[in-house]
């Protein structure tokens, strides 16, 4: 018989069936026995018979089972349908009991208990919901992309020089040679500007940060755009929002029930308002009588002022953050023409927390050739790069958006590591 | 006035527009100067008048420019439009002679040279053509599983031991601890199983191989599937071809100007024939008359000898080759259990080289057990994956697919890092 998943059974009313899936609970109500059987599609109710549930007498929870049984309606159970008359095949026995319970309402072990047990802990339905969304969330971002003429990437994550600076860069040995591990797709994202004039990349970024911080992951799955023949840095902005939109909604239309389960909803965009740096100061001293008017950065309080006031006057959960000071930024942010002290830059600010960086680019080669000796960067360790700006690259600019905080951001997880599959921190290589 | 494309200018004759790109070569016809622009969707036959011409004097091509002009019909450029009374803006200018010409109809550098420039290089149309069907075949991979309840994932690339066994990885320090990458996501899509019971991965793998040869890179874009509840390998093969041939099928259809110019064709599937490794070998030895049958895989001849049978008796280019000896497939293969000195895998041969290899997998954490045991490994080693068979996995199996073997295949290439945008091998790690 052609099996039918658990969230099928709705539509086989009187039919019988042949489920697969684990053993997510086993019930007893006084003479009724309930297995209740989850597959990739859900739950299912299924009643067993006294000699099916002979067949799993001491093998424990998340054992492998096929139930063989009539579709009935039951208004108790939660598709509305339960199985009866079930019979039962063991396919894979457990006979271990389970680190920690996945069949509960919540999770009770520690973070670090359940990262040490992913495994199987990563069955638990919400958390499998909330990758799912992940899915959809990078599904969402493809989709966009494409149907705007991007063009897909894979750039090489093993790389002769350190593309974004030297400090937190992993280093390895490659045939006897120094190889560092790629910290972004950056350089060649732009290179390929040249080629396809609009990119993306999805793909593994490596951070060797040697603190703990619940945001930030050693590696993580960096989500990154490239566009050319840019007007200005607001068509960068604009592209954002855009995408970001698009992300969220077609992933809460196409997982509602995921969505529901973790509490994910469809943050508000109206229009997000935009201001510089320096505006952003004078309207926090104005509204909330703090001067931080000197400061080169944001503060997280800053971020968080600046959300409310988006949140309460705008009636957005975003707000842009422009023109950082130069000095501040990545080598390859393009100075401002009319105040080179600060640089077409942004951060993108959502519900008071930074989320995604971006910029418009320094596309002359000259310039480039300036900006790295006034850094005292060594421009033979950029050839690759520099040749594609030597031969004419157009106005460009782009961003990055950390998958895992996007995520964590939406489902409202307090720690990077929830939204994250096999996180890799300082202390953590495993699982 | 908004910009135009070139792929779009015969919908346009009669009228003013703006189109923005490089400039691919200026040809002179006695009074009359073409200026060919080339932008992401294709190239621009334009009609300069003096002054314009002047604008780009001493400049080289590649030089970013805008042309503003009128569309009208004409027979003999590429669309059956140009563009005529064509005025010019220089946006960024380029004063160095390309390292070779990319606006003929070959490129003529070697392959080292055209690497080592490939910032530039991969402008060459029939380059660019290449890579935006690799993102096309990527795009049908990827459709074709998320239509098939298939579940994207991002595993983790640094590893806390080696996945495939120590001989080819490549080591480094991660905050005082030894770290691999990961050779593969072999272990974490197995893991993932239990959790959706569908999953897919596009990532890149790391391979610490010393030798150089035409077809293994030591970084490559894999993509990855595993599907659980099968009833068999056959299950695994099926889904197989059905993916590539959504795969190569669906970049036709979106790519025909890209197909046609590297000529890419969709090869003939048919009904693939399978047949095991000693089957393989006795009809080798029956139709060529060379004797393998002792041998315990396919040497490159005999995949060629499989490819031109597959070809003539089943109208086929693909053919499986299934049930390779136990001890010389990966640990986690399953042994068949109608005879354990033959493992439950395959390979796919496309035009007579293998392309895929794929398996189902052994699922039961005791005989993980036995078989570590005999092959003298840790399970100390691997207590993530084990944790995931120990609590219950379903039958299951699955393969994967190099991307960039997969388009050199497609293409035609003789070298596969002809089909990769900035290769990885022991002697090149730039640009």
């Amino acid at each position: 018989m052609e099996r039918t998943l658990a969230a099928d059974l709705p539509g086989k009313v009187g039919q019988r069936v042949k489920l697969e899936g684990w053993v997510h609970a086993v019930r007893k109500f006084g003479q009724v026995n309930f297995l209740i059987l989850r597959d990739r599609s859900g739950t299912a109710q299924t009643v067993l018979d006294p000699a099916a549930l002979e067949k799993i007498s001491g093998l424990q929870a998340e054992t492998v089972v096929a139930v063989e049984g009539t579709v009935e309606p039951e208004e108790r159970a939660t598709n509305g349908v339960e199985v009866r008359d079930a019979s039962l095949q063991v396919i894979s026995p457990v006979t271990d009991v389970l680190p920690f319970e996945i069949n509960k309402r919540v999770l009770k072990p520690s973070l670090d208990v359940f990262l040490n047990n992913a495994p199987v802990g990563l069955r638990f339905p919400a958390k499998a919901a909330t990758f799912r969304l992940f899915s959809g969330l990078l599904h969402g971002f493809r989709e966009y992309l494409s149907g705007n003429d991007f063009v897909e990437i894979h750039t090489p994550k093993l790389m002769g020089s350190a593309s974004e600076g030297g400090a937190n860069v992993f280093a390895m040995d490659y045939f006897g040679k120094p190889a560092f591990l790629a910290q972004s797709p950056q350089l060649y994202k732009q290179i390929m500007v040249g080629v396809f004039e609009r990119v993306f990349e999805i793909g593994p970024a490596f951070r060797a940060e040697e603190h703990y911080t619940v945001r930030h992951l050693n590696e993580y799955t960096s989500l990154d755009v490239e566009m050319g023949f840019i007007s200005g840095m607001d068509d960068v902005m604009d592209l954002l929002v855009a995408l970001i939109q698009h992300m969220v909604t077609s992933t809460a239309e196409r997982y509602p029930r995921e969505a529901e389960m973790v509490g994910m909803t469809v943050p508000r965009f109206a229009t997000v308002p935009r201001l510089t740096l320096r505006d952003a100061q004078r309207l926090i001293l104005d509204r909330y009588g703090e001067d931080h008017t000197a400061e080169p950065d944001l503060s997280p309080q800053d971020e968080r002022w600046l959300g409310e006031w988006a949140s309460q006057e705008h009636d957005s959960d975003f707000v842009f953050v422009t023109h950082y000071p130069t000095a501040k930024r990545a080598w390859y942010s393009k100075p401002d023409p009319a105040d080179p002290e600060y640089s077409l830059s942004f951060d993108l600010i959502f519900k008071g927390q930074e989320l995604v960086s971006g910029a418009q680019r320094i596309n002359e080669y000259e310039e480039y050739l300036r900006v790295m000796e006034a850094r005292n960067m060594n421009p033979a360790s950029f050839s690759g790069f520099l040749e594609a700006f030597k031969y004419g690259m157009p106005p460009e600019g782009g961003f990055a958006i950390g998958s895992e905080r996007l995520l964590m951001r939406l489902v409202g997880a307090d720690n990077i590591r929830e939204t994250t599959l096999f996180p890799r921190d300082v202390n953590r290589l495993e699982p």
